[in-house]
């Protein structure tokens, strides 16, 4: 007989049932949840339960069920923090600023470089421990803190470890333009990096870029994409278009990019040929609010172009050091003045199709992966209702619960 | 011999130091507390602990210690909610279009005016329970939802009984003139308020009156206040210019206000009015927030002014649900672009003087009661730093650990 799981006493299950590309948060309460080899079955009214047979029952007291969170973009590999540079920020010294006086990104890739292969996993692996205790089941993760060979495989071998170890889906993104290192120019370090891209193919599953003033222009951004390409990587990302108009949104669609990420100073053209290209629009809140940014996505104009939006907590020592997707949904109603409905399907869904994974996860239907969270309540609004407060009780990734590893130092 | 618990290994302590009427956050490494009858007595290095004879030792482990939060403004005593106008505010409607539409705070009165005094109660001990698990010692609370005498009384009645029964430091506060109840217009209601003012003599210690357009208006606070004193309450709070400029502000300031709380709209003559009175100011990021306004009170004047301002949650379930104060350390942070310190100091030491309360508690200083979080990391910038995780290990009121409730379904 074939070993099914049910949950039962569901009191209301979220699911985000996609009838072509338009994503909608369908609500069932009183049902249970069947789920065989990691993977949804059915679900059934709770009515229904006690003329089932199953391998084991596991009831949830009435409480919420969603789909687990899905962060289709975090720096989350890397060592030491940046700190200091709260109070250089307070006292007036812009992201950009930091970073071209020697701080910021180089800060983390001089620790970065120091680190052990061995350091690196087992501070990645707490932060990813901890990120799938307070509800995220699925996982980017980009390199882009070596700037160098060695540096740069080390932390994909290290996302290649979490991988196989917590046996949770990550894909991996090599973001070796992400600054140049000391001593090199942008365009001197551009080569280097085209120049080796082939070694990264087995170790990434794409590749990123940070396009910005004074860091990679959109011909950088071209020039990689197409050699990308022909390397055989599928997906192409992008930083684009975040602190100021670079044009990499738009270059980066017209050349098939998954996902363009940012987004803060996009125009209509480029949301145009976001909703041309398919392009997923990757949203992070956390960073405009961490750096105090007053600049937002023109979150609603991509909405009613057809475009799909994702959340994603960006996670990296300087911009965004929050892990949290539960932070990211509350600053994104408040910030972006969606609807809690709209701020979950991008959560989920639209961050699944980021990752080109929205057939696999992210809507808790029939044939997906058994990725959810439990609420302590029986309400998925509060989530967006007590913001500030943690409302998973507990995270399942292919219906395994998540062991809980609440409150490590870290 | 004095019973003296020794609280040992304290990674960093955290104290706010006043000279005068300055305050300044002070660090200290590698020392211990001491504590005795719920009050600290002295702080030691930690290499003169094992010279020491304690009643107790509990040993720290190296973490960061800082003086409890201070919640000086909350409505946390209520029933009901009012998740249903989420989706009004994100549809277009304003706080005061609901309000006006029978909604908002009418709703809450009805919800407070059907609960039992046990629910009120129940209700509310939870959530203060929570809400120190989270790192507040020390609350202001509200009575509002009532707009009748029973209720208002009720709601009062329930404030004492959690003051008696949790031990923790609670200021009440009557806010009768809190909105008009159904039927009844504003300046029928405000006589009824003003009637019956001495029977809440000995039910709250003070009290307070939302000013605002559509509600009650300077002149209303005027009277209010003169009749409170003659009456004898020593604490005048005031909800003033949140929404627009009212000149509640410059009013409340003039007749004594101990605080004047919200301040969205006030001019630099407001500021001037409250530094020459003494009246701290009270600000609440997390309702500015969760109504995404985008009007921030002038923060950085009324600092240079030497205005203290103290942070708060303003607990209620209309404008900012969050019970949090961790979270609203972060908003500040982002919003007002303060520091770290001048943050917790605002948390701590100001929130403690809006309850006249600064000698007694809100900087771990010798003499003062022993209320103090302990958090995770030995590093108190990590509360700021990864904006929306708890950092607070465990809470200590009056030099005893407040028992775990975590979690609780609320």
């Amino acid at each position: 007989m074939e070993k099914v799981t049910c949950f039962r006493n569901i009191g209301e299950l979220i699911q985000m049932q996609s009838s072509g590309d338009v994503p909608r948060l369908a609500r069932k309460t009183r049902c249970a949840l069947l789920v065989s080899q990691g993977r949804v079955t059915r679900v059934i009214r709770e009515s229904e339960v006690h003329r089932q047979d199953f391998f084991k029952v596991i009831d949830l007291q009435g409480r919420s069920v969603l789909p687990g969170l899905v962060d289709c973009h975090t720096h989350l590999i890397h060592a030491g923090d940046r700190k200091d540079e709260m109070d250089l920020r307070m006292a007036g010294a812009s992201y950009m600023e930091i970073h071209q006086n020697g701080g910021g990104i180089l800060n983390t890739v001089k620790a970065t470089r120091q680190a052990t292969e061995e350091e690196l996993y087992d501070r990645a692996r707490l932060r990813v421990r901890r990120m799938m205790a307070l509800g995220t089941t699925a996982f980017e993760i980009k390199s882009g803190y070596g700037l160098d060979l060695d540096t740069e495989k080390k932390m994909l071998r290290v996302g290649q470890r979490l991988r196989k170890n917590l046996r949770v889906p990550i894909t991996l993104t090599y973001l070796g333009a992400h600054a140049a290192p000391k001593g090199k120019t942008i365009d001197q370090y551009f080569e280097f990096v085209m120049e080796h891209l082939p070694e990264f193919r087995n170790l990434a599953d794409g590749v990123d870029i940070f396009c910005e003033k004074g860091v990679f222009t959109a011909a950088h951004l071209r020039r990689l994409f197409l050699h990308a390409k022909l390397v055989g990587f599928h997906q192409l990302r992008a930083h684009v278009d975040q602190l100021s108009h670079q044009g990499g949104c738009y270059n980066a669609a017209r050349m098939g990019a998954i996902s363009c990420d940012h987004l803060e100073h996009i125009t209509p053209h480029d949301i145009r040929a976001l909703y041309l290209s398919g392009t997923t629009a990757v949203l992070m809140p956390g960073a405009t609010f961490f750096l105090g940014g007053k600049k937002i996505p023109p979150v609603h104009a991509l909405i009613e172009a057809g475009v799909t939006i994702a959340l994603a907590t960006g996670c990296n020592p300087g911009s965004s050091p929050s892990c949290n997707m539960q932070t990211v949904l509350g600053l994104a109603q408040s910030m972006y003045r969606i609807t809690p409905a709209q701020a979950l399907i991008a959560a989920t869904y639209g961050s699944a199709r980021a990752l080109d994974s929205h057939k696999d996860f992210g809507g808790l239907l029939p044939g997906q992966r058994a990725d959810f969270m439990v609420l302590k309540t029986d309400d998925h609004r509060d989530l967006f209702y007590c913001f500030g407060e943690n409302f998973v009780e507990s995270t399942y990734s292919a219906g395994r619960k998540v062991k809980d590893e609440k409150d490590p130092v870290f």
